[in-house]
């Protein structure tokens, strides 16, 4: 059978296509890893409007319940490995089988990216974290270290300080590019030492971290820490999609509509190329999405 | 003084572009004439991610309590009546006074279309009504007439199903535009008269509205109705604006960015020429249109 549409992701762009495709009625399936996406990686959300404060892992479970509320059908646990389009069919091969549809909308996300130094491969979940929602709690009353100096960063900083003994943030410019509002929440806490112009050399350890190499303008220094928190950012799932568009970063390219290059193949949230990532941005995207293949279905039939 | 930003209006669009410049500590404020926007004329709102269901009035509400918290400087009452750029600096002048700041978004959506049809003028809020939420029960137990066929036109007769006596749509073309899922609502509610394929002629009363004249494919009638809502679409808030370019709608011409033709000036929501009019695809274009304003700024300084 040949779908309406297939949505691959269920963060908040693609919750938002799948109430947007049922409220169309549009004979549909969401093929997903996890629920949540991203968004589940932040503690404290304040700016999803409607919602003055909310955790991540809170915001999307009412974002799932939206979901559930319309009876979608929701294949969790199944990663896309191929997404092509083949004479009017758009063929997407997941680990476990491949399905059909006219119509498709990549909503895969981001997953974070890695330093690319010495040690860090090593200690993943042996120290070294990238999602400080997931793994913080392990760090409690230790010194840690948080590598970036981004929103998420800085967001790892705020949750980790409550939390750990001494947070270092190892930011490689000379200031930090999150918002103004985060900075000031770690600005007089004792906790946090702040290492601007710093990279990170290596990750050291036994069975787990022990410490990190950094250098701070040619000085060489090393911090004692059981914990490196990577975040310098993400990388767009986008590489089982073939024939699509990509820039630089590997962000699948769309439109304002949402619209891919490959006819009634549309994208929306953080694997595309729109330049703000938020949760707001994705979900209103998600449903320009759903909008836009329903559109598209329309003018086919 | 010269500001950071103006934003004017505080609709979705508007209120999430303020949560998100007040997140960047941008010295800024908002002119509106109303909080809320086209958003607190609908009854039910079902398609906003978060909240499975809520009423317009009380999401917005929500909105508002959010913009609050950030203690940011909404001029309520004061409607825009000029907003053009001179040398580097953005002039806004209301009917109160004239503000000057170094960008602006634009988020004053869209106000209601008339038919254009005898009596509409003469009855207007004397049974002729542009918004169920507000003035449908007024008609309790009444006759009345939807004029339209899309969503807002559905809600309107879905609102008005469960107070008025009879309810007639009247609606143009052959078959609604509205969602499938809203069509289903009034399908088999014997209070409901669709008529397809039918024109308003013109709109009758003495004091108050009497009667509406319609032509079915060149069947005349009349309809003994007391109220008539009229749902056939908006008409953008965009007329106070100097200099942008504009579509046939005169819907402010937008890229994906939110920018317009003009730099500093940036737009968002129902005001837009972004085709799709939802509240959380204004939110989503409001939040990404403050991020542009931030970065636009930081560019100059």
């Amino acid at each position: 059978m040949i779908l309406d549409l297939i949505i691959v992701g269920a963060g908040p762009a693609g919750i938002t296509a799948s109430v947007y495709a049922a409220r169309k009625k549009m004979n549909f399936l969401v093929l997903t890893k996890d629920i949540g996406g991203q968004a589940i990686w932040s503690s404290d959300v304040e700016n999803y409007p409607g919602y003055q404060f909310i955790t991540g892992p809170d915001l999307m479970t009412k974002f799932q319940e939206h979901m559930e509320r319309y009876g979608i059908q929701v294949k969790e646990n199944e990663e896309v490995v191929e997404l092509e389009k083949k004479d009017d069919v758009i063929y997407i091969k997941t680990t476990k089988e491949t399905y059909e549809a006219r119509t498709a909308i990549i909503a895969a996300g981001k997953k974070a990216k890695e330093i690319g130094v010495p040690g860090e491969k090593e200690y993943k979940n042996k120290g070294v974290a990238y999602c400080v929602t997931c793994d913080g709690p392990i760090f409690a009353e230790k010194d840690i270290a948080v590598v970036g100096g981004g929103n998420s960063a800085l967001d790892a900083a705020i949750q980790m300080m409550r939390i750990a003994n001494n947070v270092y943030i190892i930011n490689i410019t000379d200031k930090f590019s999150g918002d103004s509002i985060m900075q000031e929440k770690i600005k007089n806490n004792p906790r946090v030492k702040i290492l601007h112009n710093t990279k990170v050399e290596s990750i050291t350890g036994d069975k787990f971290v022990t410490g990190i190499n950094i250098d701070t303008q040619g000085k060489k220094d090393i911090l004692d820490v059981k914990g490196v928190f990577v975040e310098i950012g993400l990388v767009p799932n986008s590489w089982f999609v073939k024939g699509l568009d990509k820039n630089e970063k590997g962000e699948i390219k769309v439109n304002c509509a949402n619209e891919t290059n490959v006819p009634g193949v549309f994208a929306a949230g953080d694997v595309t190329s729109v330049p703000e990532k938020q949760i707001v941005i994705a979900a209103g995207d998600g449903a320009k999405a759903a909008l836009s293949a329903f559109s598209y279905l329309a003018r086919l039939k």
